[in-house]
């Protein structure tokens, strides 16, 4: 069955975290204070028409799998990139939230002296934390040796980054990656 | 009419380029040498199909404007942007090929100390250049008070870099960079 939808409905899960960060990159952007943009959702297209006298229209396509994160940008001649995730969970965050070329792709990042980190926001509490991706790395390779599946909301708390929810920027990661990296 | 088409083979103009720019980028990222990625082509999503068991299907969508240049990322900790265009046109370079918006956005970039530029290429010729986006500006205001609508090629061969041709990566536009801004 067909639904019409708008185009930043897809996810329910993370629709407002992600309209909270773009509101802050568009603030960060007109206040010449950072240039980040959120990547296209990357569509493999299979069948376009081309009507005589209007739009072409993509009539056959697929979602794909991202080869990176959703963001990146440059803050002060740097380069920056992160992923956003939001969970429900109270006590943990589940790390099936990532995918493995997200985090190969972090890594990469990290080993080009790029600055790169993730937004996790546990939305029953409503706290956002910005996590580095080094803190992230060690998680993820304990469960792929058959370790727990998520990092404890305590470790978040005491390796990551309390983001204070603002009014306008929202999302204010900005000044905690001036004091990490500056 | 409908066409069923490939995936890259969008615009005739560049198809070469961007898989000789994907090409080095592959060579770049495999060697650790740096990570850029093309963004994908953003596209504004109307309906789509969720069929049970299957893959969902977008079964209409447009094209939409970029808000950015088609390339981003990281060199040794710099924040790295372009765009990457080419002609048939033998002495000059149109800048028709550019929109506003890309111009705006590497402006951006360059406020935001990032290293910003374009990879200009003559087909007719087989030579591809690099020119700094602060050496491209000029031009655009000119040509929005009414100048001319072009670069010369002389002012790309004296402003620009020559990138030549290789095997693997073909466009190493890296030793460029390399020399310019580090
Ligand atoms: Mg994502
Ligand atoms: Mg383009």
């Amino acid at each position: 069955k067909a639904r019409t939808v708008k185009e930043s409905t897809y996810s329910n899960r993370g629709m407002t975290l992600e309209e909270d960060l773009n509101e802050s990159n568009q603030y960060y952007l007109s206040h010449d204070i950072a240039v980040v943009h959120k990547k296209p959702t990357p569509v493999q297209i299979v069948n376009v028409d081309y009507p005589k006298r209007s739009a072409a229209v993509i009539k056959e396509a697929y979602f794909k799998q991202a080869s990176t994160t959703d963001y990146n940008g440059v803050y002060r001649g740097k380069y920056l990139d992160f992923e956003a995730k939001e969970t429900k969970n109270k006590t943990s965050f589940p790390l099936q939230n990532f995918h493995e070329h997200q985090i190969h792709h972090m890594k990469q990042v990290v080993k080009q002296q790029g600055i790169a980190f993730v937004i996790l926001m546990f939305t029953a509490a409503e706290e956002i934390y910005l996590l580095k991706a080094e803190d992230l790395f060690p998680y993820w390779e304990k469960m792929k040796q058959d370790g727990r599946k998520s990092i404890p909301k305590k470790d978040v708390e005491e390796k990551g980054f309390l983001i204070r929810y603002g009014f306008h920027p929202r999302i204010d990661y900005i000044k905690i990656i001036d004091k990490l990296y500056f």
